[in-house]
């Protein structure tokens, strides 16, 4: 038994072939133009289409897999097969199972791609030995995967698990969402760089200056922990309030649910442990309503990066 | 078949006979002595006496109902049987289970008391024709208690659903849970009061004034909610603030969970709807992430004022 997961992002289509195990035997990615006319039926051709040649280059038919999953970059409704929203892609309501099932007759699963991430990390990856998890991907947002007794929650309309859009800056800048001072607009890598960029204005001696070649638009999150390592005054600055925003939205959630572990992923997560991890944990452990009880919520690294996505849309209905 | 539940306040031990209708057909309640010198065997033959007692006077016996459901207030953990710890009474990982069951020998069942209300909401009151939902309790602190798919989610460690303590004012009041600006240090019925005793200091005009007889120490709740309806200025700045503190983090766990309903119990939520419930659906609906989606999260009033926590006690094995 195979399981073949698809992972849309902005711009390109990762498809996989998942073994039980969870691991990826073979790979197929396509760009997407997020600019063509007719683009509900473009994309549900091109999915379908890097489908059939997965199979077909791997000597397996639409028989030897159970169902396509679908990680899509956006609220969506498994339920009723529709892809409602994307920021990053021209969709609006689309029925992507119709439009794909009228490609290739074959069940279609469909998941936000923060939950999809979070169900690879849980079934194959840093939450595996756990029962309940919520993965934080700290990337361009914030993206929040919920799985409780070994179950995905994403609410009642498929639209939850949005913890990049708890307000932790009241009155703060503005967000996508419409909110003020959003999670991801502080946890966010995006949320690093302009700190860090805001900071280095007022130091333009930090090594921030020259890893970044002199230029504000050079800076990224990679960098800002290359100063912070290399003890630069100003990233270090920015991390100890980057580190302190990640923590208070940490303990947000995990008083709230009290998952056995919270699992950090996406870019930011690559970071060293002594720079992300060790003072996340350092400021999180002991600050929540878990004081007199145990088990208490463990912070820990994702293992699949970007993998996680397309192992968590093959798993969907697993 | 009966279900006995007890609702372990700080003040005292309210039990009740619920039918599997979810009414409560007999009730019995005695006071707590807060300072009883061997608190834990005092407080466990208390609850075994209540329970021989209630079902004595109702000509049942223990073979009349599956398990006794205790609702205590504070962290606790169900699996292992203890009472982790209240803030309001002696209580430090009891041993609750074990040492009732040297009074009386019947299944017992703990759970928190916010979470019990939920429960008690979600079988009988506002939250059965839903299957996932979030209460909210506004009291003298901010309880809440989450259900999803039908079953009360309260963490790996029973400690779960402390949605009162997500920060939504960083750097704001401290908490007695040791964190500063949580939403039930500006939610809660003392959270108003405490806003509305402020303002009040800035208008000596205020209607809140002579409501209260002159005094900062005789402000409620209600005396704040009957200022605003006589459109007294500083009352209604108040519920202006209150209402929209109560909104962000309403807010904050519709996009994290996204339930069916989210359910405002406690005394504050006895306001006019005109008060309390309406600007709060005014500011709420359409600001979370579900814009695109449907359902949406409704919000709604508690139906079982007091009763919530005996009801959802007697269903905890339910």
């Amino acid at each position: 038994m195979y399981y073949l997961g698809i992972d849309i992002g902005g711009t390109g289509l990762k498809a996989g072939l998942v073994d039980e195990a969870g691991t990826i035997i073979a790979r197929k990615s396509v760009p997407v133009d997020a600019k063509h006319p007719d683009f509900d039926h473009y994309l549900a051709e091109e999915l379908a289409s890097l489908t059939k040649q997965l199979l077909f280059e791997n000597d397996l038919s639409v028989n030897d897999i159970p169902y396509v999953g679908i990680g899509v970059p956006g609220p969506c409704d498994d339920k009723n097969g529709l892809f409602l929203f994307a920021p990053n892609l021209p969709v609006r309501n689309m029925e992507l199972r119709r439009l794909f099932q009228e490609q290739l007759d074959i069940p279609v699963r469909l998941g936000n791609d923060a939950n999809c991430a979070a169900l690879g990390e849980y079934r194959v990856g840093a939450g595996k030995q756990y029962s309940s998890m919520v993965l934080i991907t700290l990337g361009t947002g914030v993206g929040t995967g919920i799985i409780l007794d070994g179950k995905m929650w994403t609410g009642c309309n498929g639209v939850g698990a949005e913890g990049g859009h708890m307000v932790v800056r009241p009155g703060g800048l503005e967000c996508g969402c419409g909110r003020k001072g959003c999670f991801e607009v502080y946890a966010s890598a995006s949320g690093l760089i302009r700190m860090a960029v805001e900071q280095m204005r007022n130091d333009k001696d930090s090594l921030l200056w020259s890893l970044a070649d002199g230029a504000e638009e050079n800076v990224t999150g990679r960098i800002v922990f290359r100063a912070a390592e290399e003890k630069d005054p100003t990233a270090e600055k920015v991390l100890d309030e980057y580190i302190d925003v990640l923590s208070e939205g940490c303990l947000d959630i995990i008083n709230l649910l009290q998952p056995e572990v919270v699992v950090l992923g996406g870019g930011i997560s690559g970071a060293s442990d002594a720079l992300l991890l060790e003072p996340l944990r350092e400021r999180t452990y002991g600050r929540d309503m878990a004081k007199y009880s145990l088990p208490k919520t463990t912070i820990v690294k994702a293992e699949l990066g970007n993998d996680a996505g397309i192992i968590g849309a093959a798993f969907l209905g697993a």
